[in-house]
Formats: C-alpha cells, structure tokens, sequence
C-alpha cells in the first residue's frame, strides 16, 4: 500500500476547499530540524489551518487521495518526526495559527489550548493566574503544545509532575479518516472506555492529530531553593536524593546531574555563561524544592545533613533570584555547548534508578574500549533518564568519528537493553530510532502496535515512516 | 462472528495442558458480584493459574477454539465486568493464586507485583519500606491490584495521587492472541513508542489480561490531619479547598464531601458507627493533609481561616488516631448504609469542578419533578466525582421504583452529559453501562474503540459484552 504525492492537482483542489493562504509553498523552516540530520525536499507544501474543522478538511483530502501528512509542531523535536526527506512528496501540517487560550479555571486546576500555542505561553497564562504548568524543557520558548503532547515531552519537572501525558486531562483530535475525537474533557476522572488520550498523546503523530488539550496546573510553590552539590559519585547522588525525599517528600521538583565535561564544554564554548566553582568536580547535582514556606532553609539542612553523611563534598545554595536563574542557565546550556563541540553519538536513556552507578562505570569503559572520547553524561537523574553524549577527543573533530557513530550506539544502547533500560527516555522514536525500536522493543508490543496503527490509519498517511516503519 | 460455549470437551483438553486443579467448575463466588444485578450459569468453569505462561496458555487455547473469557479479580467491581450471564458459556479466569510481591524498590519508589496480590496486601508491602501506595478504597481488602488496573480504579486519594493508571508505571499482560506483552519496566520516562500500558489498563479485560504491573510509591506523609467541616453548601465546599489548596498545595490528600442524608441513612442502619456531630448538617466535608510536619496545626488554621470567610459553620479536627479512623469509618460506611436502606439508582458521575454546586441543585430539582425520593449525593468532591444515588422516600420500598429505575438513571445522565460530564468516573463501563456509553459517548471514541477492540481481539473472546456491546 504505497501513498501518492501531494501532485499539484492535489494541491490546488485543497487550495480550493480553504481559505487563501491556508495551503501553500513550505518555507525552509519546515523543510530542518535541529539535529540537522533530516532535510525535507523543498517542493513539498504547508498547510495552516485556522479550526479544527479545516484540519478535517484537510486530513479527510489526504485521507481520501492518499497523501502523507506530516505534523510540525514548534519543530524543536530532536528524533527528526517533524521532517520527511524519502518516500512521496507529503503535506505538511502546521498548527501554529490555532494558538489560542482557550480558557483557563483556576478553582480546578485546569487550562484549556489549542495546539499551536508555544509552550512558554502555557506558562505564562498559568502564572497569570497564580497556577503552575510543571512542564518546562530547554526548547519551551518555540516548542508548541501540541508536539509536546504528540511526543510526550519529558524535561526538568517530571520527576515530581510527570510526563507531558500525565499533565493532560483531555485532548481534542482529528483521526485519519478526519472525525474529530471530542475528548477535550476537564474532568479528573472518567472511565468511560479506553484511554485514546494517552494513546494519541506520545503516538508522534501517527494516528491522528492533537487540535486542543485540556491540561492540568498545579498550585504554584510559593518558596523554592535551588542548589548546586558537589557530589563523590552517581552513586552518592541517589543517596542524596533519597535524603532529600526523606526531608520534603515530593516537594523536591528537579535533580539533575551535572557531569565535569560538560560544565568544560561550557566554559569552552560558552564562556560568558557564569560558572559558580571555579574548578568543577567531576559530578554535581542541581537540586530544586517546591515548597510552601522555607525552602531555602530547608535546603541548608539538607546540605548540611549530606555532609555529615559524607554524601556531598561541597555546594552552593542560591542566594538570590539572580543565582537561580544562573544555576539553571548552566544547566539549560549544557544542550547548546554540546552542539557547539559536536557529538559523534547522543543517547537519551533511562535506567531502573538502583541500576544508574553501575551502568554509568560500564558504559565507560564500553566507550573506551571502542576508541578515544569524551562522554558527557547529565540529565533528570531523579527519572533515571541521562543524556549520554560521546564526543570526540580533546583535539578532534566529529567528521573523524563518522564511520563509528553506529558502533557507539549501538554499544551504548545495547548496555542499556541489558539494563532493562529505554533507548529513548523523553526524545521519542521520531524516523532517527526506528530501527532501535525493531532492535530492542518487545515483540509483542510491536506486533500490537502495528494492528493499532493499521486499524486506525489502514493508508498509512499518518506521518509515514515516524515510531514504525513506512 | 460468534463465540463457542465452552463445552466439556474443550475444558478437558484444556485441564490436560495444564497441572491438575487449574481448571476446575467454579465456586458461586465467581458467579455473582455485589450489586446483584448479573449471576453466571452454575455450568461455568474457572481457570486458577499459577503462571504467566499458563494464562498464555489458557488464553491461547480459549482463541483457538474462539471461547469467551470473563477476567475475575477480587469480585468487587459496581459494573458486572465480572460476571456473564447472557451468550455462550465462557471461562472465568481468576489470578488470585499469582498473588506475589515481586519486588520493592524503595530508593525507586516502586514495587512489583502479580495481578492476583489483594490491594491491602500491596499497601502493607509498601508500609513496610516507609512508602506509601495510595490508591485506597473501600474494598481494598479483598479487591485485587489486576481488577483496579483492569479498571483503573479511583478512590479517596485521586485529588493527590492520580487513578490507578497514574500509579503505574508498567505492566506484563497476556494479550488474546496469548502473546506475552512484557511491559514491566521501572522506568519512570519511556518514550518508546504507543502507551499500551495506559490503554490496557481500564480497558476492563477486553484487550488482554493484565498478570503483574509495575506500581509507583510515594514517600509517606509523616504528619496526617483529618477532619470534619460543616459547610453550608456545595459552592462553599469548593471554596474551602481552593483555600486549603492555597495554604499547602498538593498536601491535600482528600476532600470527600458527604451529605445529611447518607450520615442519617448510617445512623438508621449502623447505629454503632460513631457520629461526631450530634445533628448532622446538609453538607459535611472530610478533608485531610498529608505533610512533612504540623498537618493538624495546618488544618486549625485553615479551619479558622475559613471560618472568619465564612466558608464553614462548624468542625472538628481528629485529636488522636482513633478520632481520625472514626471519621474515615463514617465516610466508609455510608455506601454500606446505602445498601442497607436499597437504592432506586446510583451514579458514579464526575462533572467538571466548577459546575458541581449548580448541577446538585438542578439535578435536585429533576428528580423532586419525577417523585417521591430521598437522594445521597456524597463523594470525592475534590475530584468532581459524586456517587448520586437516588432512594426511596421514608417509609417506602425500592420495589415500589422498579419502572422508574430508568428513568431516574437516564434524567440524572442527561443531565451529567449537559454539563459535560461522565457517567462513570471511576467504577467503569462494564456490563452495565454499556448502553450509556453507546448513548453518551463521543461517536469518534466509539468508533476507534471499536477498531482497537478488532484489531487486537478479532475474535472477541476477552471479557465479551464488557465496555462495548458483543
């Protein structure tokens, strides 16, 4: 069952079922994506919708001629989902002109979108109105919602709020055959059949398209501490998060680890980016609470508690607004000074937590039986999810690695299979793990998974080639 | 496309694959269920496996000769999932002997278990590492974790800690082909590929049987506070928990509202349940905090706080433990007294939280406009969820109701659907409802329900006539 392309005929009787300027020619931005490993040919078009009803309109079209649609959200995704390159000329769906508020209710905790609002937005409509959308990742400032639920986005509150999934009460959705699911519910509770929400929402887009979501807000900690600690080991970093937990329960919102390397590759390549210890150790940890009064002295006691236990060797705990938000900028530009220096391989896994000090002393010594790297390890340790980046030696360059890449992921990944570990933590499939998926996903989940795809979208004009393959 | 009975000679090809006494004719227990509205032919057999690989085999066996399965947790479910009285005679499958705890992670804040373990039982493990897993209700001492999986239960702690389907965080389940799905990961980020978890779970046996899951825990309150409140109606309920919200955050664990007429139906039929006010109000709510520390000095604030605004008359904080189980006792007791006294119609309905206090009164009024009532209208009010059972007036017999039973249900969701709510927040759909779901129900939903349903059990075998007509 092969797919057509989106012909010129096939354009212009779309053009002629919408408003002016809904179809058009794709400008580059549609055609990239971050990691720069997908390219879109330039012929394809864009749709932008402005309802839900057009978006019907323009599934049922494709549905009917059978053409590809491919769904772009804010096009910050790093699996390469929001971008074709092989395969027949799809159609291109943007979101971003439905970009509105649609209500927010603060008495139940609950905001209401469409999908192509930014991120950002979602969270500063909530502050608005002394509420806290939880979910906030690197990209939020060009990241629309609706690909935030398309991939179930992960970032630096899910250990305390969850998933992207878990923030969302309700979504509205066109299927394949371009019926809308009225699923946009407010309610907390309703068992009235099968859980299509959280089907659709982390199906990067290959059963239908996310219109509006329902999402839930949380009351907004009124006293936060942030820290940064200095600690012996990853081992000793779980040990610390457990004291935390121990302290505060679940008011501890983030713990990411921060590894030697990559605060290097900062002060390399990022160097007005303020570093707050001079020499860094070789593992720290960003610790935040959330709390309803005294979450800095909290912190202090934590620390100090941790020092007594011999769990930390050193901290700092933010003093000001400023040093917060100088903590996190560290933090946020790990991602970017990585870029600058350039990965061979880029691995986001997660691992049972108990098993994270093990995997991280093996996976170091696989790597290094393999050749001579850098490995930048960091990320929502309190997940168990890391961001495991192996980058060329000091003095090298990426373009020298090429023929390896595959060879350290597969390392990497494999290690992480024998972990009972996910090849991909918060990124998705996309068309860059496809492969992985087939290599290490259970069998059987694979084989219901197809019968979900074929039942739902038997053409196949759902984002072809995205979590299974075309 | 019709199901086979399951006719002597298919149960005894079956006990020939299996170790003797697996499968063996079933006791009453399993053909009867607690609102005594569905009874199971007496010829039903039940099948006792100890094993995954033996529930792979039974289902394997009932897909090859297209027999029916009815899934049997702890018995408790409100909806007849459990019990088949109507078409070819299937087979009960029960878990209870895979009653193991697999495993607890403590610095994970996990637990595994087998689908057969009692929900209590999964409580006290939990307990026992100083965790906490809260999904609490009623029958959690003979309910099964399965059943409130395969039902994605409720309970008084939803407002904090999500449903059932929020407390898991993976699951091994054998799907009606008898493929094992083997989805029982610790990971608390794994984004690969669809959520099978999230759609196995509350889809009440119909899409697979689910034999052990992966349960999420929580550090443990160290400072609980409970207590009564008088309110002088349901408005100001809510405004009492977004006050309380507003002084502690997420810390509020419960907030049950309960109404004169259940706490008089307990006074009839349990006199010895003690009763802390001597006349009870119309509205009462049972709120609780669960803290790091000074949860009863919090709620005497809040008490106090709310009664200078007006939100409260009266109340009572727990002063010891016992003060504070009485109080649970009497939330708990009130659908026993329901029983008691034998309702014309009960709803398990949720409606988004703002428009609760103008639906309770209408949905007064379109009863009073029917007849001679009394109603209870009690429940998770926090979560929008009331369970709105209608009673006959004092001094009259539910017998004398029976013509209106249908009438009563169908005014009082018609009514839930205008407010866009459900009608069924946490029981499920089960044999009961399904006809509400094919009335209610967005027509997109059940269409793509239909087809998942199809394409993982074309034969229809699993749990037939459950949550979609057979």
């Amino acid at each position: 069952m092969t797919l057509n392309p989106a012909s010129d005929a096939f354009i212009a009787a779309l053009q002629a079922q919408l408003p002016e300027g809904t179809v058009r020619p794709a400008d580059p931005r549609f055609l990239e994506e971050p990691r720069g490993r997908f390219f879109g040919s330039p012929d394809q078009h864009v749709a932008l919708p402005h309802t839900t009803e057009q978006v019907s309109t323009i599934v049922k079209a494709c549905n009917a001629a059978r053409v590809g649609i491919v769904p772009f959200g804010g096009g910050t995704g790093l699996v390469g989902g929001q971008v074709m390159q092989d395969g027949p000329t799809p159609l291109i769906l943007s979101l971003e002109r439905m970009n509105r508020i649609l209500g927010v209710y603060p008495l139940e905790n609950v905001i209401e979108v469409q999908a192509g609002v930014i991120l950002s937005e979602v969270q500063a409509a909530s502050e608005e109105v002394d509420r806290l959308f939880p979910l906030s990742l690197a990209s939020e400032g060009s990241a629309r919602i609706g690909g935030n639920l398309a991939s179930n986005a992960g970032g630096v509150n899910v250990l305390r709020y969850g998933n992207t999934r878990d923030l969302c009460l309700g979504i509205e959705a066109v299927l394949p055959t371009g019926d809308i699911l009225q699923g946009m519910t407010r309610l907390r509770k309703d068992n009235t059949g099968y859980d299509l929400r959280g089907l659709m929402v982390g199906s990067e887009g290959t059963l239908g398209i996310i219109t509006g979501a329902a999402l839930k807000l949380s009351p907004r900690p009124s006293s936060v501490g942030t820290a940064l600690m200095v600690v012996e080991n990853p081992a000793a970093a779980l040990r610390l998060l457990a004291l935390a937990r121990s302290h505060v329960g679940e008011a501890v919102s983030a713990f990411e680890l921060l590894h030697r390397q990559g605060l290097e590759f900062v002060a390399e390549t990022l160097p007005d980016i303020r570093q707050p210890f001079s020499a860094p150790s070789d593992w720290t940890v960003l610790i935040e609470l959330g709390m309803v009064a005294r979450a800095d002295e909290t912190l202090e006691e934590i620390f100090v508690h941790a020092l007594e236990e011999g769990l930390v060797t050193d901290g700092v705990v933010a003093q000001s607004a400023q040093q917060r938000t100088d903590f996190w900028s560290l933090r946020e530009h790990i991602p970017v000074a990585n870029k600058r220096i350039g990965s061979v391989s880029s691995h986001d896994i997660s691992l049972p937590l108990e098993t994270l000090p093990d995997f991280i002393a093996r996976a170091g010594q696989v790597i290094a039986s393999l050749g001579d790297f850098r490995i930048n390890c960091f990320g929502h340790l309190g997940d168990g999810n890391l961001h495991y980046n192996v980058f060329p030696a000091q003095g090298r360059d990426r373009s020298e690695y090429e023929n390896m890449r595959d060879q350290v992921k597969f390392a990497v990944h494999d290690l992480v299979a024998e972990y009972s570990g996910s090849f991909s933590a918060e990124h998705g499939v996309g068309r860059l793990k496809t492969g992985d998926l087939m290599r290490y996903g259970d069998p059987a989940k694979v084989v219901a998974m197809k019968a979900i795809k074929q039942a739902l979208d038997p053409l196949g004009i759902m984002n072809p080639g995205v979590v299974l393959p075309a």
